[in-house]
């Protein structure tokens, strides 16, 4: 099959922008790229939109090197999110749009723009993170832990014991691992290669996921307490992993001591951070329909003030001094504030975000929003997202087999019905090309920092591990995406002990470490390991561009770029043989300026550039770097001012 | 050519909703239509997003009618925007989803879901509106005029006078058309068939437009002041015909009273009306770059409360008798509020339609927002909108011809640059494939409801007039498709006379009333006046649902649909052969049941539906009526409550 369509290119990556961290004020460059043989093109306009009114800047053509076109336009950043698209003037006189969305003969619309994101840059060790999330009941259990009572709500289990789907041990179970267990584990995740530890959370609670905390302003002493976090966070420290942890903004639990005060006490100060439906205060607002877990109403200071609001506040204690974590996750991000008529995410996100940036600003602030999360992910308060229809959902539709994942309900039933990621249609069943179209769909409507920012798991805690359903030979080629894709790669623990699971519920296994030395065990080990370190070598995978060049039914075949290299990537479920216009790609001469990395695909170079593999594979290979010319400045003023003005009003 | 595939159907009309204008917690049904020959569906689920989560309704089969099989599902209206779509499960286990992004066999954007608006409804006159655009200094001209000396700014003009577009003519020249003039049109209207009337600004300004207010708690003295305004609003509403003001909430001119207050007297209580960018209040945002139009800074509570908020402001005032206008437009609606990294925009348009509400809730409130306005037009204030991408530069860029719109510039030149609605890279040039994918991009993101309340204006006070670009014989098939498509039909006054106009300066010709009787322009009238009839004598045309049967290169069959009726309609550039599967189109036996209504297109019903057209065409024919089974509900609960809870945390 042959290439693409050749295509001009632009993304976000710093071949194409001059700078992703500016201020609001600042000259950004930003740079179109179109192969020989397309066009010819007259002119490029970029547009902007600032201030929801379009304005336009001309791109100056700056020369053709290794066969690509440059264009550049500089555009002053107006707004927050400063959205732009390019405006390509064919000398036949056909306009096209380019922008997120795709390239269009048509318009384009706003909220597919790319986007620079002004303010809030998140932390330069982003770019650099693989988390390894793990699940503290269930990680890993210290010498000490024998020495602490199971409280009265836990079911105690032993490590090995099966885990048990059903209420009430669905949540009471209790496994009695701890940080300090944690601790000793570290130098796993050294191994592993990861640079993040992302654990759910650990305040005190009435359950084993700890989503129902009873405080926020201490660690559950059934996990050792806020010394043995102090002691596994400088522990992570100490070996460059940093740490992030995990908050529920969204709710409490019944048991946290705000609820306790509120319950029943109309004029408790408390009694303003819930939504209580009665005078008495004894009906309340949920996550959804659970009892257990009363929503916060962020319409309260003083919530605001004790929550998220200065150093003082929640989200402040844990970033200072003893502890010092790198970041948080905010769970159920996507519901916080929200309720019927009343939308406070924005606030509200952006009020935490202020309190970190004061304190600690080298930290990361990650939303879960789990389906299309684009309205909130556009940079002004989370860096990134815990979501899955781009990456997650896609990975899975693609590349695992079943269409029904049965599922541990509530009555303890193992069910077959069609439930996946949220979708009770079930899972879906895509080729290649639905793959790329579902990633380019949901990827379209967030700036590319954003996107950079956002985790690509291919299972939580909250999912069935991908192991469980993964097509023959599919695990290297799905974590090879998560690690050579835009965004953070996850490790959620256990996967790379081989760990299956088919729900959320069974996910949450303890770590069989002793099984660490099994040959299938050592390998899928390895395996994480190998790709991490892939990842790792070439950081041009985590912030490089990222272009399609060959999209079939079978399979993908992409490339990173960056100026000092570029990294090609095919990616198969079954086997795929694609040829590619080699001059797509700058700098590749001969097959022997594409250095295998990763896998054993073929690779030839005659008249175009071929890539096969016999089956479901993976395969990367380093190429050169792309050369660009120096950017032009235009020798006139951009734009003629009377474009502006004669759409509303004429001024007199 | 054949029809578009069988497919399923759902839009946000009467056949398939319920209630289009809910309260929160309101039931409301929604429906799907599946013609015979598609699927078999096993399962159709509708999913809505309350606070940003999913969540899922059983939708019921309610049986076959007419060779359609309707599904149909209670959804309880959750947010002010509630979005939903529809997930159709095949037999063979396929999955699509369908909003209004189309049918999609991947995960479709939240974005793009159809939308319910609980809370702030039009006016239920809203779906029988034709709008009659005037500007009042160029719309007539009384006796009385001849009275009133012009102010110093004015550059007088006899009403026969070429316009000046060059400065300072241009803004300058007055024709001293005045309200009483505008009463004594009004049967005009009438004749026409227009139900409401839209004039640009009647404040006193500076300018021949208006849009550089100097107040805005008097009319113009030079176009008959108070007293006029009172006569003309009685005149039309003794007529039927409602009248729209026109305010500009994004700035004021220099010479208003308030900018007068502060320009150089920071103490002043106006100094924070505006935002000045010295000590000394001496520099000042503008719009875009005209010095005289200083941009209103919408921190300041006093401007909210003089301007916008309670039955004193501005906006409340001219809702109050003595005027008693039925709505506003409101000019820059866009930018309002919104200036780098502020952005109250929808604090301010809240504000202000609460405002009408109190005072007069059978308003409505429509805003300029040239582009694409999908963010602002939710319904939670604006009803509508005053933007070209959808309908406007479709339409121009199917049926006009030139892909250059020269206009004059500043300096008074006529260019033959690129300008087009604000695209300085000039009007594309769209088959009627790609005027369709353009009217349904830019619509996808506009709920039903506010869809039917955006003006579908062929031009405007601000761009060039259609009629000096259509392509042959095209003028009727634009202003068909203006009166048969969903949204406010607009006539801008002049162009039933068949007047020209380069550009939107040059559009404000004063209208040659005595030109009434020559045969092309009454050839002209006649048309505006049968297509307004053909709009009115049938309502579905309005609030029908809407479903296209052929989208051809030449041109489109579409058929706005209800209960009592149907009407079938055709729009070609050049010559059209359209056949369509019959059967599509519900109650249509034989080609008797269709009843022509205008246009002299081909229809026949053999094996097929055919339509043909011979050349550039415009027609229509009223069908039968949409006969659909009586919705059923649910025997048991719709949803499993696992396929919420298993995304997100666990509760305990």
């Amino acid at each position: 099959m042959a290439s693409l369509p050749r295509r001009p290119h632009h993304d976000g990556s710093a071949l194409h922008v001059s700078d992703d961290r500016p201020s609001l004020g600042d000259e950004v460059a930003v740079r179109l790229r179109v192969p020989t043989g397309y066009g010819p093109l007259a002119r490029v306009l970029v547009r902007s939109n600032p201030d929801h009114e379009p304005s336009w800047v001309e791109a100056t053509p700056d020369g053709i090197v290794d066969g690509w076109g440059w264009w550049t336009a500089h555009v002053i950043v107006r707004n927050p999110r400063h959205g732009y698209r390019f405006h390509l003037v064919h000398e036949d006189g056909r306009v096209e749009v380019l922008n997120q969305g795709g390239l269009s003969d048509i318009d384009a619309l706003d909220g597919q723009d790319f986007a620079l994101v002004a303010g809030n840059p998140p932390p330069a060790w982003m770019d650099d993170t693989i988390l390894y999330q793990i699940f503290p009941d269930r990680f890993a259990r210290s010498a000490s832990a024998d020495t602490r009572p199971a409280p009265a709500w836990a079911m105690p289990a032993e490590w090995h014991d099966p885990l048990d789907p059903v209420h009430p041990g669905r949540g009471r179970q209790f496994y009695g691992g701890d940080l300090d267990g944690a601790a000793e584990r570290l130098d796993h995740l050294v191994d592993l290669g990861v640079t993040a530890l992302y654990h759910t959370p650990v305040f005190p609670a009435e359950s084993n996921h700890r989503y129902d905390a009873s405080r926020f302003d201490a660690v559950d002493p059934l996990l050792g307490g806020d010394d043995a976090y102090c002691r596994l966070i400088e522990a992570a420290h100490e070996r460059g992993i940093r740490v992030i942890g995990d908050l529920t903004t969204n709710h409490s639990g019944i048991a946290h001591d705000w609820f306790r005060a509120a319950y029943g006490s109309p004029d408790a100060p408390e009694g303003a951070f819930y939504y209580f439906r009665d005078d008495a205060h004894t009906e309340y607002e949920t996550w959804l329909d659970a009892a257990t877990l009363p929503k916060f109403d962020w319409t309260s200071d003083e919530l605001r003030r004790r929550f998220i609001d200065g150093p003082d506040s929640v989200v402040g204690r844990w970033l200072r001094t003893p502890f010092g974590i790198d970041g948080w996750r905010i769970d159920v991000a996507n519901m916080t504030g929200r309720l019927g008529a009343e939308d406070l995410n924005t606030e509200v996100r952006q009020t935490l975000r202020r309190t970190m940036t004061a304190i600690a600003p080298d930290t990361l602030l990650l939303a879960e929003s789990t389906n299309d999360a684009a309205t909130d992910l556009q940079g002004d308060a989370w860096h990134g997202g815990m979501t899955y229809p781009a990456f997650t959902r896609g990975v899975w539709s693609w590349l695992a087999d079943p269409r029904r994942i049965p599922h541990y309900g509530y009555d303890g039933e193992l069910t077959e019905d069609m439930w996946f990621f949220g979708l009770p249609t079930g899972m879906p069943r895509y080729d290649a090309r639905q793959f790329v179209a579902q990633y380019e769909r949901f990827t379209s409507q967030i700036p590319w920092r954003v996107q950079r920012g956002t985790m690509a798991a291919l299972d939580t805690h909250d999912t069935a591990r991908f192991a469980t359903y993964a097509a023959p030979d599919a695990i290297p080629v799905a974590v090879g995406l998560s690690m050579t894709l835009p965004g953070i790669p996850v490790v959620y623990a256990g996967d790379e002990f081989g760990l299956e699971a088919v729900d959320g519920e069974m996910s949450r296994t303890p770590i069989p470490w002793e099984t660490a030395g099994d040959p299938e065990v050592a390998g899928r080990i390895a395996l994480y390991r190998d790709l991490i370190g892939l990842r790792r070598a070439h950081p041009v995978l985590a912030d490089g561009g990222l272009r399609w060049l060959h999209v079939g039914e079978s399979g993908v075949v992409f490339v990173r770029e960056g100026a000092s290299e570029s990294v090609l990537v095919v990616a198969s479920r079954g086997a795929l043989d694609a040829e590619i216009d080699a001059d797509l790609l700058p700098g590749l001469a001969a097959a022997s300026d594409a250095t295998p990395l990763y896998g054993a695909a073929g690779l030839t170079l005659e008249a175009a550039l071929r890539i096969t593999t016999t089956g479901t594979a993976f395969s990367a290979w380093a190429l050169p770097g792309i050369l660009a010319p120096a950017p032009r400045r235009p020798t006139a003023p951009a734009t003629p001012a009377e474009a502006f003005v004669q759409v509303g009003s004429i001024p007199a």
